[in-house]
């Protein structure tokens, strides 16, 4: 069960990290702080609770608060494969269903007790609508979240196991100190018993 | 040599396609089109000819007319990646050199004789804080730019050639017609050989 101690709005202490996080692109008036809030409501989940199920509609967008989640994709014949991890101050869903309003490809599963801000697409239509600074922001979470996504492409394309496990111990050292070893490995392609021997 | 024609702004016959293309998604007035084609420039190029070279810098983000292009890594051993093709109402660009104005790490080629237009990054800003409709239309895009990817490495994660061989067919039967076979081996990650077992 989802715990949701305060489903209708922010909770005072995620205030500041939704701010502050926005912030970092587009300053904000408190007026307008008080704006971009009111579409936003908080949850918190439990780990290994799901935010998204394979199958199921995508109601929300997630801005991971604190935790960290796995979006994962499980095939036909039952292997999971790891499309990304989030963890704070990161955006997570599957959004080709979210913007399209179809069902999940993906799950988004809790790997440690998470909160997070989210919205539905009605709001997320609304805030652009209604604030350009909004619009804004999202354009350019929008076009970085896409240079990541071609970087992981060349990256799958162009670089062995090993040089993959490189990459991203370089670009995100603390996944490795909170992701279980064999879900990293599930990430690169690999087994368990591959990615112990880069590790050593 | 780029044969640059109309260096300074949008040759008549473009203008068609490219208001027909935005007004996809938000429906523009005379005079806002006006304001908006103000920031493009059209070029032309042969089929071989450059529009990114790697190492070099990127000053553009193109929006494909008429033509073909393939978006290509070379790795250290000179192997060539293909990340992506572009063709008509399609965008195309090294994304992380532009956005960040660094040096390219992939080339922009043409496969095709190519007309397309374009905008620098100052002109692209300035377009999206001077109309807001353009800077919901780029959203638009990013967001499903990012599916895109997203769907890219799902496949690329869960999908063998043959699969991945499939996809492309039915997604973009056009390519099937344009791009040489030796290049759709490349963007599938294949031999040639292989390749032509799928055709048969």
């Amino acid at each position: 069960m989802v715990n949701q101690k305060y489903p209708l709005s922010l909770s005072p202490n995620m205030h500041h990290e939704l701010r502050a996080h926005i912030e970092k692109i587009v300053p904000l008036t408190d007026e307008e702080f008080a704006f971009v809030k009111e579409h936003f409501i908080t949850k918190k989940f439990k780990k290994h609770q799901f935010l998204i199920q394979e199958g199921e509609n995508v109601t929300y967008s997630y801005f991971v608060v604190s935790g960290l989640l796995k979006l994962v994709h499980t095939d036909d014949s039952g292997k999971q494969h790891i499309v990304s991890f989030a963890m704070e101050d990161w955006w997570e869903s599957d959004y080709l269903a979210y913007f399209t309003q179809s069902k999940a490809t993906m799950s988004l599963e809790c790997l440690e007790d998470t909160e997070v801000c989210c919205f539905t697409l009605e709001n997320y239509r609304k805030l652009c609508a209604g604030l350009q600074k909004m619009e804004h922001f999202f354009l350019q979470k929008a076009n970085f979240g896409h240079i990541g996504s071609q970087r992981r492409i060349l990256s799958l394309l162009t670089s062995n196991a090993q040089q993959r496990y490189e990459q991203l111990l370089k670009q995100y050292p603390a996944l490795f100190q909170r992701v279980p070893k064999s879900l990293l490995a599930s990430y690169l392609g690999v087994s368990r018993e591959t990615l112990s021997r880069f590790s050593v």
